[in-house]
């Protein structure tokens, strides 16, 4: 049943990806820094491809052809990607550049309504870009944070978030999938939870909207960002959903074309939504390969992606056992792979993850040494850096064998170093 | 002479821009609205589909091969935008979705010390790019708006710009070739004149960068904006120069990942430019795409392609004087075409600009007809909407004989039908 599942969905697909058939230092590349950015198959590059070579022009401003087709393509594709969250209507997506921006565009926007001592929910396990725009909306305004911490098991502590909730809360903004400890949050409970305070739920979903079904409407936040070029998008393009009432009630972000009705010298009227937040020329390409990415996806199916994924986590956690010098980060998954993301950060001892990472390289293998963008998260876990493998639905079983055995290599090997 | 020079750029170039071959509505595809947005070369859609079917990766943050590629690329990039425009460090190039958004982060950023009764001097002939962000300012802040008139033939009035700049003045935002008068603004007179006062001048380059040589140094702006996707670069993609000691004064915009250098719950410290405002994955591929759009424009030649397009300007008013029932704005061209920029907005009697517009796309033709995010300027010239054709490099005399043809024939119809 395994095996006939995977030769179904990575054997299928990885012809759908020129990038991955090249090799590295003399090695087919192993790409597992999926969680950094995603590749993209052939059919969002030739959807890129045909609307420059056949309908590109500015959007909602013309009246010829080449205008109407941009235009047509542009809004088609947030057709797609509002079907795609279950967004209650297509005003509710609004494209950024990246999830970064939308998190920011909140921050600035809704949050200018905040005062001292409002307080705002995290989690240490934010990203950065879920961390520092509320940072800097706290200096602005006086606005407190308040961080949720870890469980034992290095997971969202829902008991302790539930204690920080008070009259005080104004919002509180959670990644759903953490991209170091690989945890899945209970998204669903903690907006719930808030809304019995009338507190606001922003969720991070860059790392769960390439991997997993999302229902904006069966969560119930009231934002929720995501990131293309996560998932299988051109960089360039995020969205922000957001509650219909909610964004109207919002004052507008960027000023310029596009997001305005009636412009006088001295004062102007805004677009309705989505435009309202879109100012300047958008990224039209973008949001098409966007809706390109979108389609790929589904024809795939998200559900069988998130199985698929199962299987490699599980696959993969039974392999990182091999190799006892490791310390991996977040929850262990369920024996069927289910309970966390296909990612696992980990450290060898003492030995440099920027090292493990170099060698690997050497070997064709693509994972990434760092921060990854969570620095109080690893001061939290008393970690100066972790490497990370992050997999996607067209990584393999064979694949993780050979990071396996270069791992184990590499690990021995600095192991002797050190000794 | 005129003859060899048309046929050694236009009749060179036109095969590398696939989309202009093709037929609309059964008639040759006639582009002339390229002040809205620029086709796209064979090397900057080669230059994409590389970069994702070979090196992409997030930049930055990965010491893996692919990561290292995109990094170079991503980076690269940005060297070839600061020589193009001769700025005098890379540091002082940031990375913006599109020209909007480098306005944006300068009212937000540096027009966050602006005080009530502090002015900010404009024109009546901005974009609302460089119009609304300003207006939002002053709401947030008290600044005064004060904008700079048209003189009799309809450009900038230098004059009395003069006697708007005072103790009080804090910034000068101008647009140095209108999108709609086609008149180009003694831009370096008004740094020289604004320094006097101390005061900061940002340029709103983004019809002028597409087509002339532009020197910051030599104009001595403080500030000046791009737009890629207006210069043949993808879409997603626009720049925001700075000058170095200016940009490192000021105050990062977007919070989130790459922007930062450590970071704790409660406080960040801040990349080093110009890092410290490119939050969160940036459009990477669009930025390799505008270093590509950046050498071919270079290979051709900045100043071959202002001649050129001088020429194409002395023949399109040459015919447009055809129609005595037109009223086209702005400044005219002198003999050799030079003095204004290679557009014309115009309008014909009592005929609404969008059924010249629909008309001519009938025809193949591409022109545009609205405000062109010029309302308050539309407003001054008494009129509610313009139709307007803008030129490139890759137009030829016979596109505007077409066009001119087509426009005749239209506005004599309609001449019948108000008869």
């Amino acid at each position: 049943m395994t095996i006939i599942q995977e030769k179904t969905i990575a054997a299928k697909v990885r012809s759908d990806f020129p990038i991955l058939h090249q090799q590295i230092h003399g090695k087919p590349l192993v790409y597992l820094d999926n969680a950094a950015t995603s590749q993209k198959p052939i059919a969002v590059l030739d959807a890129l491809r045909h609307y420059y070579e056949h309908d590109n022009a500015n959007v909602h401003r013309g009246v010829h052809t080449l205008s109407s087709r941009a235009t047509d393509g542009y809004e088609g594709a947030r057709d797609k990607v509002a079907a795609f969250v279950n967004a209650a209507s297509r005003q509710e997506i609004v494209y950024t550049r990246n999830a970064s921006e939308a998190i920011n565009l909140v921050a600035y926007s809704w949050g200018s309504t905040l005062k001292s001592g409002d307080e705002i929910i995290l989690s240490v396990m934010e990203h950065h870009s879920n961390l520092i725009p509320w940072q800097m909306l706290a200096q602005r305004t006086g606005a407190v944070l308040k961080f949720v911490g870890l469980t034992d098991t290095e997971e969202f502590d829902f008991e302790q978030f539930k204690s920080l909730l008070s009259d005080r809360t104004k919002i509180v903004s959670v990644v759903h999938v953490s991209n170091t400890l690989g945890c899945i949050n209970p998204v669903k409970e903690i907006c719930a939870e808030a809304h019995r305070y009338g507190v606001k739920v922003l969720i991070d979903a860059c790392q769960s909207l390439p991997h997993m079904t999302i229902n904006v409407q069966d969560i119930d936040c009231d934002w929720l960002v995501g990131s293309g070029h996560k998932m299988c998008a051109p960089t360039g393009i995020g969205f922000l959903y957001g509650k219909l009432d909610l964004l109207r009630s919002m004052p507008p972000f960027l000023g310029g074309g596009e997001m305005i009705a009636d412009v006088f010298l001295d004062h102007a009227t805004y677009a309705d939504l989505p435009h309202k937040f879109e100012a300047g020329t958008p990224a039209i390409a973008e949001a098409i390969g966007l809706g390109a990415a979108v389609d790929y996806l589904t024809n795939i199916g998200m559900d069988k992606i998130h199985a698929y994924e199962e299987e490699l986590t599980a696959y993969l956690f039974h392999k990182l056992k091999e190799i006892p010098e490791l310390r991996i980060y977040g929850p262990q998954p369920n024996a069927d792979g289910s309970g966390r993301a296909a990612l696992a950060a980990f450290t060898a001892g003492e030995v440099h993850p920027h090292d493990l990472s170099t060698i690997l390289d050497q070997a064709g293998i693509a994972i990434r040494a760092g921060h990854h963008c969570t620095q109080p998260l690893h001061r939290h876990l008393k970690a100066q850096s972790t490497a990370r493998a992050s997999l996607y639905f067209y990584n393999t079983r064979e694949e993780i064998d050979v990071f396996i055995a270069s791992l184990k290599e590499a690990v021995e090997f600095f192991g002797e170093v050190f000794a």
